[in-house]
């Protein structure tokens, strides 16, 4: 049900219809966006603080440029609800009904004018220059390209690559820089010395980072004022040359909570409209909590840990860590290669680094990861989380990390069943020297399990049922969806399986999977995460010799979009009445 | 036997020994160790003209600063020859008997005065972030922390990630920037205008990347001016905050030949010295050459390619296709990341690019792999390089190509087993529209092959030999060993094998893997690459729940460091006789 027939912005089914409107209607526009921003936010969650602040320049573009021929490049594209609203998409954000209809990002799936799926950070300019050089290779001199890039994606190194390879693009480039002074959370790091001061001149500082490498500028301090925007993107719109043009927003604006907690209201849960509450703000124990207060205990003892991240405190709970400990702890801003790279150098000086990443960003400092960390082999700790079957956006799935960080030499991945496991590693984590050590969170219900303190240098499974016929090897967070099938082969099959915690993906217990054959006459695999290259592969690779059976259970190589868990965990037969069918029809054959 | 008995450089044990030294005898020092870099890497080959430029840098640097306890952590550490010279590594350059026992880079196994294993660009200014934070938190204020980066390294992302995290360091950090006015190859993009106008204006320009970035800087034109390097190191030795010192320098000084031929003296093969030629310059025909002459044939014929590549078109002969179109010539510059995320934005605007990468690098942009490519599933062709068990430095290992490359959704991974066949790949790669492609160039000599000009969207095994009992898939450059193999098991032990191309090793032809338990026992994979992740452990998987045995052959998890292939295939059990001896014990167990 459409929530606002009386609004002006429903006559607005593509962009063209904005052409013909006064400065007042689309100031009326604005108002009406921001509205149905907060009530979709407030309803489902999402996005609020960067759309809110880019609400006019969604409007100006659309006004000046001719969408989808005029092609515009949002970054991260987490601030792309107005773009949406204006492009046919207004039933998902005025209709409640339709809210889950549309993404949080771009997406050609949903829209000409959508040119990309992106949710990660930087990427912007690097695919404008490539727009714009495919453009220039076919002749079609007439269109524009736009990248709009703010929200601390700066700081990522790609889009410094990017800012030094649009110098070279001959013709139309527009790269917006929308400065909103923010972050994910603070901005991290010199560069917004630099930035303020072209704030402060109002553009006329003679130290200027775009001009440095070679491109044209433009300031405008009025970056919430739509004539001023549309004004000035007319001015540029036939620029023959590549530009930056600078604006100066603010985040969150026209909405008081948004602007008070910048941080809070990057991306928020459903929220009261009226007070800014979150409305499920029930604290449970966590993960996250137990792996912040063990590092605060061990600083408090003298321990020397350096806790780093690249502008996802949020995500653990970091700022609690920070306010205890504040010169222990580092932010770079949304740059995962210098948070791997420093941390290798804290540990070679010997300090103990512990290195906080989310498992879909990590890939941006893979190579770091290898040739940084794992080469020089230095006792790096890494706090992996998101490493999971995912029901996110399709841009933040976070199921490669098994495979991705367990095929590098030197690197101990460990997978932690409950928290008491997790605080036991961690422990040993800090105080080892011989390794980097990688801890995957858990992304199930917190799990309490008796643990005997260990070493967990050497790969060594713990055994928790010793049974017959079936043993199950349940990962990390796939532990109780392991005691569940134990449970359905005794119910389904009268079969007392043995159950195993591997405690790691990385190595394996030689001496314990030799004697399984003994036993057993099939292996099962159970992980939160991508078959391919994964820990099953490794057990299927091991027992490829032998006459025992291997049914490795995880995610196929696919995207996913948006898809709850349990629809997935369906499609993927990770139910434990799937998974012991699968083993009964195993076991029939044999 | 040491060439030069008589240099003064044997009087060098250690850094201290220079400390009491004349300026001329720095000098005579500076001119014997150039006589040093030109006889060793005319002998073995190696890094010429980025040594040639550092030499008075490195004696200016321990001359002044106190090693180990102060740090210098050299970018790339190509460069390095000069620093290693000084730290009691004389004999692995003025005697040829030790010239193998010095690695190309800097390493903590040979010294305590190299802090990391270092091989890849732009990493220097983010590990001495991390050293000099390490010493804040350790309250060793005394401690000089200096990084020195130059030869292009600055295009990296990485780099200006730790530009921009430096200015936030408390206490002294020097970052030298070593100016030659050179990548690998030329430089690219609109910084190194800002660098000229540095460097033209002896260091006043207003316009600073390094001051806008939070950063103080010293500009000094004579950077092989060895009085002058010492004066000004002096100078900015007790700093307490991060400054960048630019020095502009001469790649190759001392050597007209690499003068004058700054790319081919980057790093050569043995060459004679009197005519800088290189010994072994029989050109052979190559893998590359055929890809080269094929893009330049279908961009004859009107096809709009884009050959993109990251500063290392030497790689691949790609100077020559950019001679017969410039337009469609594309270097990023050291920028592994924008190079992908340009190409699909190119492939996303109907161009067609074709993405040069060598799978050391290419970690760089795991994430731009995965988020912008893969998922945006646009046809960008990509031509992966050095994807092999290989006898380089551990710093430029490519074996974990196959494992990270193809767990990705969307993305096809072919591996050519022959010059035809590469090209027929490649053609139907460049006429498709539908997924990424990546072609895995073969590393072993040229073969070649009858091949049927097919379609590869979806996979479909070529059985070469149909055989009983042991089924033999031998990937890419392996097929020649898969031939071995087949070979020794009709010697040995009379079988007539089965020998499959796999063709891919993304996806699988479950048709034809159905079918080969009717006639199989046993099933080899054969894979130039990691095991852990490849496409061996994939077949694994497959005929996990099966009774058909598999045997993987390929690498273990391990970083192997300038050994010969050899060596490594022996250790690594994949000779013939090795791989039927496996077979045979798995075949008398059945």
């Amino acid at each position: 049900m459409n929530l606002h027939p009386d609004f002006l912005i429903n006559r607005v089914e593509e962009p063209q219809d904005i052409k013909g409107m006064t400065i007042d209607q689309l100031h009326q526009l604005a108002s009406e966006m921001r509205t149905l921003i907060l009530e979709r936010t407030s309803t489902i969650g999402g996005h609020v603080g960067p759309d809110l602040g880019i609400v006019e320049l969604a409007l100006a573009y659309h006004y000046v440029f001719n969408s989808p021929t005029d092609k515009v490049i949002w970054d991260i594209s987490h601030n792309s609800y107005p773009h949406k609203m204006l492009t046919g998409r207004l039933a998902g954000f005025i209709d409640p009904d339709h809210y889950q209809d549309i993404s949080g990002f771009t997406s050609p799936d949903e829209s000409d004018h959508d040119f990309f799926k992106i949710g990660h950070t930087s990427t912007s300019i690097a695919l404008a220059v490539g727009e714009a050089e495919a453009r220039n290779l076919k002749g079609q001199t007439d269109r524009k390209i736009v990248a709009v890039i703010g929200d601390g994606s700066l700081s990522g190194g790609l889009a410094f690559e990017g800012l030094n390879n649009a110098a070279k693009v001959k013709g139309n480039l527009i790269i917006v820089v929308n400065d909103n002074e923010m972050s994910i959370d603070e901005n991290q790091g010199g560069l917004y010395q630099g930035l303020k001061e072209l704030r402060d001149t109002n553009g006329e500082s003679t130290n200027n980072l775009f001009k440095f490498m070679g491109l044209d500028y433009r300031y405008l301090e009025a970056g919430n004022d739509v004539a001023a925007l549309i004004d000035t993107l007319q001015d540029l719109k036939d620029v023959d040359h590549p530009i930056v043009l600078h604006i100066h927003t603010t985040k969150g604006l026209g909405y008081e909570p948004a602007i008070e907690n910048e941080y809070g209201f990057h991306w928020a849960k459903p929220f009261d409209e009226s007070t800014g509450k979150v409305k499920d703000a029930t604290p449970t124990e966590s993960y996250n909590d137990a792996v912040i207060d063990e590092l605060i205990s061990q600083v408090d003892h003298g321990v020397k840990i350096a806790a780093i991240n690249a502008a996802i405190p949020g995500a653990f709970g970091l700022k609690r860590f920070q306010a205890a400990h504040p010169a222990h702890y580092f932010d770079v801003g949304i740059a995962e290669q210098v948070s791997i790279s420093a941390a290798v150098g804290m540990a070679e000086a010997g300090i103990r680094p512990v290195v906080f990443q989310n498992s879909t960003f990590l890939p941006r400092a893979y190579d770091q990861l290898i040739h940084d960390m794992a080469l020089n082999s230095l006792p790096v700790v890494m706090i992996v989380t998101n490493g999971t079957i995912s029901n996110n956006s399709a841009t933040h799935q976070g199921t490669f990390d098994i495979s991705y960080i367990s095929s590098l030499p030197n690197v101990n991945y460990l997978t932690p069943t409950s928290v008491e496991e997790l605080v036991d590693m961690l422990r040993w984590a800090l105080n080892q020297h011989d390794e980097p050590v990688v801890l995957r969170l858990p992304m199930q219900p917190l799990v309490h399990k008796d643990v005997q303190t260990d070493d967990y240098d050497e790969p060594t499974y713990e055994i928790a049922n010793d049974g017959d016929d079936v043993a199950i090897l349940a990962v990390g967070g796939f532990w109780e969806l392991g005691e569940q099938v134990v449970e359905q082969l005794k119910t389904q099959l009268n079969i007392n399986a043995t159950l195993i915690n591997p405690k790691s993906v990385t190595g394996l217990d030689y001496d314990t999977l030799h004697h399984l054959p003994e036993k057993h006459d099939v292996v099962v695999t159970l992980e939160d995460g991508n078959l391919s290259g994964g820990f099953g592969e490794t057990i299927a690779r091991y027992f490829g010799p032998s006459s025992v059976k291997v049914l490795s259970f995880g995610a196929p190589r696919v995207f996913n979009d948006n898809v709850p868990k349990n629809v997935l965990y369906n499609q993927f037969h990770l139910t434990p009445r799937q998974i012991v069918d699968r083993v009964q029809q195993v076991l029939y054959t044999l």
